[in-house]
């Protein structure tokens, strides 16, 4: 197994298997226990493929499905940062930007540049992929809270004003899924599964 | 939340959380568990993107990732078929065509019609895009089994000869990979992997 350039993509991919092991807060839907990245990773890429059309602005989906596929790999470095844990984002860019500098530069050059960018477009949240891919990231783990019964939202004591303020950012990529994503909060509080 | 194209699409993504419970005989590679089919999944979808150019015919790469996402969605009632079993192999057709019709009918048509093509496209292995991903099929879990030390052919008595039987259909889309995963295999028995 000599250092090319298959050899480089073969040694990514084997790294990434540690993706698998990052563990969520997101329970599955069943709470028999907690979601992994990689696996919330082929999540969002399916409701990329079935939501697309109600994204506000049209975007192209091949980039969408790459930037989540890609979007959660700096992890096996970083951690997987809990969403409402507002020590922890204090350092997480700082984290993840030398996680991306070590993981993507397995890669052969171009490959490295090519995740690196789509990685880069994801964070900034400029472009309409970005915005929609963000919308999924956030849109998921309202789904597996809402249908396991508000599982991490209970044991951390979050409150229905904390989740409508993390998911409002749905509103920027899609009126329809925010519209959705309003009535199961609603619903969420009035069963109880916020605080 | 009513029974409009949003909600069949939302009750979709809902019920294919069950992938993340389908386990699969390939372990990670720190050994510590074993894999499920919707993490392969996305491990296929990473590993399409960066090595399509390996392939011997030219692919449409956005369909092939569609295909590796989606191939193994039918588990969910299907269970997961050992690949060494070869009576588990005499209705796993049957089993998978009947989970095809209950999980995809539970999309808007149209998207029904559409992943139940990319998945009847992957099962035929008529075109390119199918005989490349399932290369992708067989090399991933080869690659899980040899850097995890051979787990799995251990556990289950498999011969060097099985292993090669059970590969070789990756030269049919790729020799450059074939030639990889045929190298190996080869060090994979020298090491006492396989039997």
């Amino acid at each position: 197994m000599s250092s090319d350039r298959l050899s480089q993509q073969l040694d990514f991919i084997v790294e990434i298997d540690k993706l698998k092991k990052i563990i969520r807060r997101s329970p599955l839907t069943d709470n028999s226990r907690f979601e992994n990245s990689a696996e919330h990773s082929w999540h969002l890429a399916i409701m990329a493929i079935l939501l697309n059309e109600h994204a506000k602005e049209q975007v192209d989906i091949s980039k969408v499905i790459k930037m989540v596929l890609i979007h959660d790999i700096v992890e096996i470095d970083a951690g997987d940062t809990y969403c409402y844990d507002e020590q922890a984002h204090h350092d997480k860019e700082e984290r993840e930007q030398k996680a991306a500098d070590r993981l993507f530069t397995l890669l052969p050059q171009e490959q490295a540049e090519e995740f690196r960018k789509v990685w880069d477009e994801f964070e900034l949240r400029k472009s309409a992929e970005a915005r929609f891919a963000a919308a999924l990231d956030r849109l998921q783990p309202l789904l597996l809270n809402y249908h396991s019964g508000g599982t991490s939202w209970k044991d951390h004591n979050i409150t229905k004003q904390q989740v409508i303020q993390r998911n409002s950012p749905i509103k920027d990529s899609s009126s329809k899924l925010w519209t959705y994503a309003a009535q199961l909060i609603d619903d969420a509080a009035e069963k109880g599964f916020t605080k």
